[in-house]
């Protein structure tokens, strides 16, 4: 297998990509930080979701705040609310870029929260 | 009238007064800049509302996103949705700190969205 | 000691804490969850100071990113950065507000990044 | 030219203009609504460069805030500072991921803050 070294535009596949990056930076670094418990989990997930899907290309927003998890870390703590932050959260985020399907997911991994493109349709 | 040049403790109306002012910055600096359309404003008034509600000695607040607003920004341009800013907001919160009630309030002035507080009931 | 049930206009001192609280919810809710390590402190304690030193009645910002916990952190974990959080954060606020100095602090107290009016100079 | 209408995994080329994307969506939501005044553009500069380059993949970041634009904002404007926005920003992100390289740049067109890929190098 060979590697072009130059430089060249992105192809559409590239720029789907490109766009679901965008929505996923967008909307771990609008949102994180957000005072949460698990009483107002629920308005925030259908914000986030309502919020990001205003962006362009993009087709489906699915943002799971995990109340287990802020469960659990409330009940060790002295205060009844956390902030948002990335191990509360599972995402997945569908763009649909010149007939480019992208399937974008943030989940956690090894503690961190990774964010992957799941698959690609239609390449050309 | 005189002035009292030392410095002392804060009384418990000042004291909610800081706490007021936490909340408005929180609210302000947390949510501007989201994505927001006429469609999805609801849902990030409930959303606003609710975080800002977990937070200490906060008993009350009331986003109104300003659809109007937003609509003749729209009507002016290419995009079909913009930034959250303080010129689509009125917002009133309520601290309840040590039995003083503090009402807070923001709203656009001289096209500066000015934030103060209203009234403080309370003060021992 | 009696309490005044009246609603009634803020003092110079309270609309002085309602401002020095308005910054540190800025200033927090701004710049949590920004990327940062060891390297990166010291250019965001800077941008930090100044951008809250911008808003009015703002007399002095002073950050410190703990880089000790940072480190320590980090030393626990596969990554070379975290993101921004309370307890990575000492804060010292000074607002001047019509003669009135308010000094305000966050630091870590029990676990939380409490925010508290130190003191109050110039009450009338 | 035909089209796969499959999923598949994405390419690293792919892969690389994702991770670009979550660079400037974290970039642009973090630091949007930061204060602002050409006095503090450059530490806010330095700030957000370094605060990005921790992340993963990250080669190279420049920005530059636009303190022309600034200058003429603030000209019309009772206030000496305003919020950090799209107008106000140039930026180029380079990242590079599994021998990918891949140049996106933010600027203004058409009154929109246009973030694209310019260039990928070194697709297999």
């Amino acid at each position: 297998m060979t590697t072009d070294s130059t430089r060249s535009d992105p192809t559409d596949a590239e720029a789907a990509c490109f766009e679901a990056g965008i929505k996923f930076g967008t909307l771990y670094h609008q949102f994180a930080g957000t005072p949460v418990a698990p009483d107002s989990a629920a308005s925030l997930e259908t914000a986030m979701e309502e919020a990001i899907e205003n962006q362009p290309h993009c087709t489906d927003v699915t943002v799971d705040v995990r109340t287990d998890e802020l469960e659990t870390e409330l009940a060790d703590s002295a205060a009844d609310y956390t902030e948002l932050t990335g191990r509360f959260l599972e995402v997945e985020i569908v763009v649909d870029y010149e007939d480019c399907e992208v399937v974008t997911r943030m989940e956690m991994e090894d503690g961190y929260p990774l964010m992957r493109v799941e698959s690609v349709r239609g390449r050309q």
